[in-house]
């Protein structure tokens, strides 16, 4: 059987967690790696990095496209111009915007496969979320994250003035995952289900009381939380902060009757863009299936039968793992 | 929208849970329970009770089939013989024999659509081991049960001389799921994963140690495994014994390169067949579905989208859920 044409845009963190997994994957080949930067800077990919213009010409050399970039700038643009090429995958995560990607995805996807938003979250973590709740209607789905770093957070401490570079933490609170556990279904705010800690590496001469004040502050990001800042030097940011963990916990509390139930899916990942990759590489071979049979147009994690994940044929599933 | 006509065959433990999940279910309807039994002892049912044979004549009156019949001798024989005439989903769950029976139920279902082995194991725990080994293919799938009560090992010491009833709970080890969370991929034989414990009323006169050793002798069901027995009086059978608690857990612990992550799903379940029940009717659904696009033959839950599920449809999936 011919091994399955991988393409990769955008080289980033999940990028590299992509290119790691295709060369891992048995029937899947890496064809080429797409970039905005200068293809010559980039001296370590385990296939030929061309430009994003370059990829115009190649849709007969690459069946799926894995589209790396972030969500905000990048994949709004790049999404819609190569599903109307390729069969793609995504990670797209701006929950509030999905509707309106997937209607850009579905308009240009007219002849190909193009599967959005399916990381952990949009992705796994929705899985379960529809998959308890359908198994058991009179219920409460509760989605816990962390312990992990939130980029977009730590981008927000950084723009703080006095602050030189920053991480910040989202942890989900014991006490409220125990609660949910228990069966309870209790009502939690934003302050009842999550911590904020903050690793801050000031500017000399800046004033601390102040920076933790505003971080604390900032509406959206941390005023509904109970936040913590701790300054720390550049050292200690470099040494124990250089990771990117995540994982978290989708917990449905639900009951028939009298009885309850609770069904719990968690993640424990010390590689947040490397496990999204991986994810990624289940549903380019799902998109490559499902183009096949000219399933086409915008799906999501919610219209892909598990089968179509696994390299394992239908047959060997239904035997060894059902 | 016109709701969608169930009719249920097997009024047992399982029968009774779907009876209570339709009855809660908005876009569904109890047309008919079908039993072996003289219908006219069922007094309690929310729906007419009807013979087996009555089911013949109502093919244009039951949209979906659910099958409540024990696996071993009632589901070999009416899987095929109502797949032939209706949408079924059933909970078969001879591990060992799924190939073999799914071939029975698709030479049937030539005009219908029958979902298999849809419960939680086989069924959720199964979607579990191929999403997270499709995710993580560098890994380790593990699969505990318990604590809960196992029919067939309580079946096979009611047989055991001297004892008038029993109740068999198996229970996962601490310590082996301790180490699998902690990703090691540790190796694990029977004995290390699970014990049994079991509950024995004795007749009256009979040797407890004979029956005790006879019971942790028996091959295939207790000598793989360390087996504890407890005496105990009728009334605390009744009393302490008689819900039917069950769970589980399929944790996936894998790796990319050097990055280990590890996937959790549970079940912490008050009533095994009320949960199973339940999960049969979203599976119900699906089924419903999958015959108006001419989806035939026999599946299984690794071949249904999960939207399917779901009384909410698609786009308030991804908006709500994604």
């Amino acid at each position: 059987m011919s091994k399955i044409r991988i393409g990769i845009v955008g080289y980033g963190n999940i990028g590299r967690g992509v290119e790691k997994a295709v060369l891992a994957a048995p029937d899947m080949e890496l064809r080429a790696i797409f970039t905005r930067r200068d293809p010559a800077t980039i001296l370590t990919a385990a296939a030929p990095v061309l430009t994003l213009d370059d990829a115009g010409t190649m849709y007969d050399e690459i069946d799926v496209m894995l589209m790396c970039g972030g969500s905000a700038t990048d994949l709004v643009v790049q999404g819609p111009r190569f599903a109307a090429l390729f069969n793609i995958v995504d990670s797209y995560d701006t929950h509030a915007k999905i509707p309106e990607y997937m209607a850009s995805i579905d308009e240009a996807a007219k002849y190909t496969t193009a599967i959005i938003s399916a990381g952990w979250d949009p992705g796994l973590f929705s899985m379960m979320r529809v998959l308890s709740s359908s198994a058991l209607p009179d219920g409460e789905s509760y989605t816990f994250w962390g312990r992990g770093v939130s980029q977009g957070h730590s981008d927000a401490i950084r723009h703080v003035e006095g602050v030189r570079d920053a991480i910040q933490y989202t942890v989900p609170i014991d006490g409220a995952v125990d609660a949910v556990r228990s069966g309870t279904r209790p009502q939690l705010q934003a302050r009842d289900k999550h911590l904020r800690e903050c690793y801050v590496v000031a500017e000399d001469g800046s004033d601390k009381q102040v920076i933790a004040e505003t971080i604390k502050a900032m509406p959206d990001y941390f005023a509904a939380y109970d936040t913590s800042v701790t300054f720390i030097n550049e050292e200690t940011l470099k040494s124990n902060h250089s990771g990117m963990p995540h994982g978290g916990f989708v917990i449905h509390s639900g009951a028939t009757g009298d009885n309850g139930h609770v069904i719990e899916f968690s993640l424990k990942l010390d590689s947040n863009p490397e496990f999204t990759g991986s994810v990624m590489v289940s549903y380019a071979r799902a998109a490559f299936r499902m183009a096949a049979e000219g399933l086409y147009g915008a799906k999501t994690v919610l219209d892909v039968p598990l089968a179509y994940l696994s390299c394992k044929d239908r047959d060997t599933l239904i035997k060894e793992l059902l």
